[in-house]
């Protein structure tokens, strides 16, 4: 079999054992998608400050990754050594000041000859890169995959070579997360579990919503056995993707669907709730990779949406399930247009947990969308078999508790007033791993309604948006926190 | 040429030297479908006893195997250990009396660093396992493939990996019945011969007839070049793919469609009886997968029903071929619906032996359907050229003669009468070896009709529903067993 | 670039330093199609006494190959030795008596552990039975594919264990023609060149013309990365499938497009014409499939039509091009149809050689098919830049000349009278490497008329045949044979 | 990430310090397509001639290259050496005549035990090999795929063995341009950056434009797998295939398209503009393939507009993105028919530098055609974000200066005139790297119009035929090449 379907909650504890990491979908920020290789120490430790100061950090943002064109070559030694004018006072001094700021930083090589900007890779020098990271502080390498030497093509070939990695980065004795770029290539999903913390799994996300582009050539259908992951992916292209290893995460291995563009200026805001969501959704690891400096109101809500990151954070850590999915007459320019349904098990006082239903609607049109018990609850007997078909389920609304404006600005401006459920402060109350009381808005959103035994979930969903719920066991999930 | 159309009877003593096990496909009862990792002792042992009391044994279900989740790891001398949880006295304990009932014990493991469950896999310690397993006196290994460190993606990797148990299994000296479970990649179907006596050939049968799931992404349509072959595959999805590589299995050595759902909930009758239906007609191994506790009437008759199970114990070994396949407008609610005709030589007393004929209909009407002796005996001679065509052939109906509910009721509960044709006394009789009688309804269902030089098959196939049939040659039937 | 288009002369020679066999596709009988496992010496020499008595030796029907089940394992010397109740004089007496008739001796085994019959397998043995085959005095092996260990999957895999068997078969000093059954696995057709003297491109050809089977589950859209090559291929599934790699045979390598099923009964007379025509267009071995003691007059006027195998046995040695192909709306009961046109070079005396021109139409119906001179020489020069356009061309029809029942009984009988053009004496005349003169109707057929420059060639194909024609340059082709 | 959006120029010199070649495209002819393996050291010569006489060379077209056939195998110390009858005085003294011309040369062979057609492969022999040729003066090295002896497959395979040359090359001293020839299989333009300066990425182009033809058995949608890249592929089937991995390519690394086939007759005028249009955007080297012996002056005045080249050989290195394409009812005779529209950066003044954009109508009728600046740098940011849409863009036509008949009838005849601004003088001018002046007609063809801030270009394209446009911004581009 291919997965464990009953005691999920002793799983999480096996597989951790590996290095400790990534219990939950790592949570951070990175350079790349706003700063290329443009970087700087200034815009490391000011995007860090901000992270810190915006209230990300206390939401779970907890990574600070510089990726590529940081490095200056080697010395004579053979050294990786940072570049001088970017980062004048190398990069343990930045990692010294992240941490003390309460975070934890990440670096980039690449598991080649040259990195994807054509700086040194670490092909060949895996033991002493991952020393010198452990020596500077790192806490998370993001390990890429360009000018790789043609050490690929089969699993065995790709595994190989980051294996070496693996082993370079445990002998250093230091934690550090160990975050696979290869693209999805090779089968990655498959076997990554024992290799690394998570690993991208299809092309480069770019910001846009669902433009087909030839230079991410393989969509839904030729997946599988693609040999050129590209870039330039849309977001619907990885999600529709997902769907097909939704399953092959887990605590402490997670599919990586690649950065969030939230914030960048490529989609509308409803699309960006969709990248939100479905990453949620699908527990890919959620890596802001906007320019925290032009930071916007509805940049922040979406991205400080706790109701939604406690998805994302949800100790059982099972990926939400595509139950289905149809395409849609109210296509856009782009003649795309589709509906599906995701739902997935959550952690939950009840019975059988909490459920996860997702609705997205990626047509112009609104519509009324619809899920029942039998289908919600597919995965724990089949066609009207599932014993939570009896029960009453309370609907929670993940987002409509989303910060307003006025609240946004006034984190973003350091004036006004943040109500107190506006946002779940995870530093404070022990991360997400407890089970969330019903009355706390800011992981359970707002109450919507109730669900009979045998009855339906509707929900009106705008176009291009989604309505994402949380069904709750009625009679379960009165209790307050300390209750549980 | 890819196989033997001749003198199959010489084959089946060749291949069978490799380790005299499977020369019919391997039947029995897993534990997985119904208790995950909620296994034990008891939970064995009973299902145990409930195999012998109600006579499965007798049927031919013989192995009784503990899947995942059985282990506590290594001790200190690196030999598995049974969770003493689960099995406080050890699976030497457990083997010896599921011996003592006349049955056989499975064990698990897997080709990887863990398990699909997180225990320890075998990967680089298979000697000392299978010493370990053998001391215990299991019988059978199922070998799954999660977490495999990436030595995969081409059949020499995945072969090279499973070989190495392979040898360590002989090397025990001990007959132990090797199942691999690598859910048909890497071309399994090709090489598996020579390495083990079964192979999972696709993705996890989950407990659906035809529904479509992103988790099973390959449809027949992909399956040859799948790289995930997923689980939540249904029936049908299984069934179709089968089709392609039927002929590679043979004595000794199975294609495995994974594990019988019948009993489960999720199915309708009569697709618990599709399942039985083609998993017997393809050869795949017989493996229960039920909660024997919760056994009613509906599910004991078709899994005992000892017609059907002939087809599979027949020691021509020569899986069924879909001879015909097309789609019909009366679809379900998941827009599938087709039917198929599936032929196949059984042992029988004349001249060209007895056939198979098995009309599948997933559509949701009844319907006439039919088949020729020109295309049942395609195989022989194509567009009319075989000389089959040219005899008459009596028609046994191999479902007509299903043990009616107040029979089964029976053998659950310990009283009533049990027909002496209602099931076949495998155990009593040198099992299904033998040349079935025309007159014994166990083996041969009911006689139906017989079909004339030249004529055609008429059957009245329900929705959702088979028609299984059995033709013997007319003037080659009539003799009694001991006649033959 | 891929392929030599001038010069071809000159590689003939090159490429046939190799080992010097099979400078043009091998002819001759296999044992596999008509009796299988049911073997003899006597079936094998009194096929050979008919070989020679009908004259196909003079034909150039020269490889009397024994397919599996000949084998009785290895002896204590780790030698194979025959089966002593098929072969009592064993296989070297046998090939004594072959080359005493003037023809020569093939046989089987498989680079695997096992044959698909299940006997002795070569893998790991190849030195010790190549020594055992050249002592026995073979000159031809069929190497098969069956249960080889895994050992496959990438070419290299493959390619290193099919190698293995050609550096023991050189290692002999015997001239062995090297015949690789891999079914087209893994690009055989990429790499097969300096391994073997001919790869199955395709999986086993069954009896049969266009009737899809899911046993041989890859078609022409799927061929290319096939994974189960299979068996049960009807003729036309091999034929759209060797469109695709039709230019890597060459002199001393050929694309093996399994043997003919020509007189096996599954198929129409016009449409074991299609298989005969296809075959030696393409420059596949030719290799007799029937019961050469069955031989009725069609069957013999087809494998014996010269005109046919002259095209098959051109030194030019160049595969035709499957120019065009249309599906058709008058299918068959298999919902197939389709019509196309393959041209190709030919040895002739203008200075642009003959061209050969192949209508098939797979259609019901009959048709009126025509090719313009522009598209017969699209090679030569696309869109009407050939400079053979410019010139008058005359037609022959191969199969105009088709020998008649009257004549084929003749032969059949050994009685009434041969015409001396009804077929080409090879042996007599030096095989077919000359240049056909136009009077000699055995090799050309009968001329049908002539084509203006610029003009298109009409042919009238009646449903389910071919059209075949052989295009010489009026002023080139006058001359008798000793003046050319 | 897979590709640096940011400070391409810095990228420029950290990939070309690898062996410093093809910066840029490489330019140059190649005797394959015209002469195949009838050449000699007269055609080479004389044709270098032409090169310089006809003001090809000052154009940057540099690489004089031999292909297959110039070879008499090894002599008894192993060298190669050449066809004494076709170099009577040897390689090196044709290399020593070439640069003689100003001008290098290339050679030719196999990484395999026999090139293509039929002469010794390198395989094995590789450092005698590149010592040979480099003591000969060689510049270039096109190294094929046939009789590969099965080392091939996966990436892996492949690479190890061409990167056995890569360091025999290297291993010279001598500067080798390494052009890797292996058709684009085994996913070369992964890995290939790091093993050669350019890669051949699909199946040899014919003379042809769009005609499918089934030895060239994958389009577009089979690519990313094609296991047959084949031979006989049109300009358009290779022009769908690159637009999936344009950004492989990079200063110091290109995908190869092949060579030119632009004057070889079996295209028209303006299919030959299409394909020297989008080898220039795609940044494929720039190898012509025509005789040049007969040059006309249509030939001429394609391939030496300068305005293209620039295009070719711009600094960035960018290829370009094909943005759209759709199928359009206006179908040649195979069914083909389909308008694109590609777009990329290149040089510039303004604070964007210039952008590419190319419309390509492969219908048989004229269109009006148009993309809108938001299109145009959809790049830069999708959806209207782009910053550039803000600006004003004059629209400069790179073919409306295309040299007429007369001049380049005055060239090919060494008499009339030739205006000053008909091409670029590359050799004069420094190459093509520094800013083209918008008022150099030579590198920027003729003004035709200019966009408005959110505009869009409207251009009329006629059937079968290109718009090519350079856009520069207003207001940076008035200034002339020195005050750049």
């Amino acid at each position: 079999m291919r997965t464990l379907l009953i005691a999920a909650s002793i799983l999480t504890t096996v597989l951790a054992l590996r290095n400790g990491l990534a219990i939950t979908p790592q949570m951070g920020w990175n350079t790349w998608n706003s700063f290329g290789c443009a970087i700087s120490e200034d815009i490391v430790l000011s995007s860090a400050e901000l992270i810190v100061k915006w209230g990300f950090k206390d939401l779970g943002y907890e990574y600070v990754i510089i990726d590529d064109c940081w490095s200056a070559g080697r010395n004579s030694t053979g050294h990786l050594q940072a570049n001088s004018t970017k980062f004048p006072n190398g990069i343990a001094d930045v990692a010294s000041k992240v941490h003390a700021m309460g975070l934890k930083l990440g670096i980039y090589s690449d598991a080649g000859n040259f990195t994807c900007g054509g700086y040194e890779g670490s092909l060949g020098h895996e033991e002493i890169d991952a020393q010198t990271w452990a020596s500077w502080g790192v806490d998370y390498l993001k390990y890429d995959n360009c000018n790789n030497d043609g050490q690929m093509g089969t699993a065995q070939a790709t595994a190989s070579r980051y294996k070496v990695m693996q082993r370079a980065l445990n002998a250093t004795g230091r934690p550090i997360l160990y975050s696979m770029c290869n693209w999805g290539d090779d089968a990655v999903w498959v076997w990554g579990s024992t290799v690394a913390n998570s690993w991208r799994m299809a092309g480069d996300v770019f910001d846009m919503f669902d433009r087909p582009d030839p230079r991410c050539p393989c969509d839904e259908y030729t997946y599988l056995t693609c040999t050129e992951s590209g870039f330039y992916c849309s977001v619907m292209n990885v999600v529709n993707k997902v769907a097909q290893i939704i399953s092959k995460g887990g605590p402490g291995n997670w599919n990586d669907m690649d950065m969030l563009q939230i914030g960048n200026g490529g989609m509308q805001d409803s699309e960006y709730k969709i990248q939100m969501s479905v990453w949620a959704a699908a527990k890919s690891p959620m890596i802001m990779g906007n320019d925290l400096r032009k930071m916007d109101a509805n940049t922040l809500s979406i991205l400080q949406n706790t109701a939604v990151l406690s998805v994302s954070q949800d100790v059982k850590g099972s990926g939400a399930e595509r139950s289905w999915r149809y395409f849609v007459p109210d296509q856009d320019k782009y003649g795309q247009g589709e509906i599906a349904l995701w739902v997935g098990g959550l952690n939950g006082p009840g019975q059988y947990g909490d459920q996860l239903v997702l609705f997205t609607n990626t047509g112009t049109q609104d519509r009324r969308m619809n899920a029942s018990l039998a289908t919600i609850f597919f995965d724990s007997g089949p066609e009207g078999s599932a014993p939570q078909i009896k029960e009453s389920w309370e609907v929670y609304d993940l987002w409509a508790n989303r910060m307003d404006n006025a609240t946004a600005n006034a984190i973003i401006n350091g004036n006004g007033t943040v109500p107190s459920d506006a946002r779940w402060n995870a530093t404070a109350n022990g991360g997400y791993a407890g089970l969330p009381s019903s009355t706390e808005k800011a992981l359970m959103g707002t109450k919507v309604g109730t669900i009979q035994p045998g009855g339906t979930l509707w929900a009106d969903v705008k176009g291009r948006d989604v309505g994402m719920f949380r069904l709750r066991q009625v009679g379960a999930g009165k209790k307050k926190r300390d209750e549980l």
